[in-house]
C-alpha cells in the first residue's frame, strides 16, 4: 500500500488547508486504482509489441489512452453537438455585415 | 517523493511482465501530478464551502477535473482548430445543391 504519510506530505506542498485522514485515504485509493489500470493497459501495450518488459512509453501511452477514451465517451454522452455547430456558424456569419 | 519500490510492488500485483525502472519513474511522475492537481481542486472545493479542512468528498471527482484541464490544455496546444471549422463548413455546404 502507498504510504499515507508521504501522500499527505506531497498534498501539503500544494495547500495550506488541513487535510482530513479520510481525504488522504480517498486519494490513496484513487492512486492505487490508477496504478492498477495503468499497469494493465501498459501490459497490453508491451504484449502487442511482443516485449516481456513494460517500458516508460507504455505508461505514457496509457495516460493518453485513458484521456482519449474519456473524451470519446464524453462526446458520445453529450447532446450539445448541434448547439456547438450552430454557435460556430453564428460566429462565422457574424462576419457578414 | 513516492517510494518507487512500493509503486513497483503494486504494479507487480497486476502484471507478470518485467517492469523497467524508467516505467516506474514515469508512473511515479504521473501519480505525483495527480496528487498536485487533485489537491488544488480539492482545496478550491473546500474553500467554496468556507471550510478549513479538505474532506474525502473534495477528493472524489477531482480526477475528472484533471482530465478536464488536460482536454483544455490539448485544445490550446492544437493548431488544428481552423481545419476543424473548415471541415464542419464543408459538411454543411455539401447540403447545397
Amino acid at each position: 500500500m502507498l504510504p499515507k504519510a508521504t501522500v499527505k506530505r506531497i498534498m501539503k506542498q500544494h495547500t495550506d488547508l488541513n487535510i482530513s485522514s479520510e481525504a488522504v485515504d480517498e486519494l490513496v485509493k484513487l492512486l492505487e486504482d490508477i496504478i492498477k489500470v495503468t499497469t494493465e493497459v501498459a501490459e497490453k501495450n508491451a504484449k502487442k509489441d511482443k516485449r516481456k518488459t513494460i517500458m516508460a512509453r507504455d505508461i505514457k501511452n496509457c495516460d493518453e489512452e485513458r484521456l482519449r477514451r474519456k473524451i470519446i465517451e464524453l462526446s458520445e454522452r453529450t447532446d450539445k453537438m448541434p448547439i456547438i455547430v450552430k454557435e460556430i456558424l453564428n460566429i462565422i456569419t457574424s462576419e457578414l455585415e
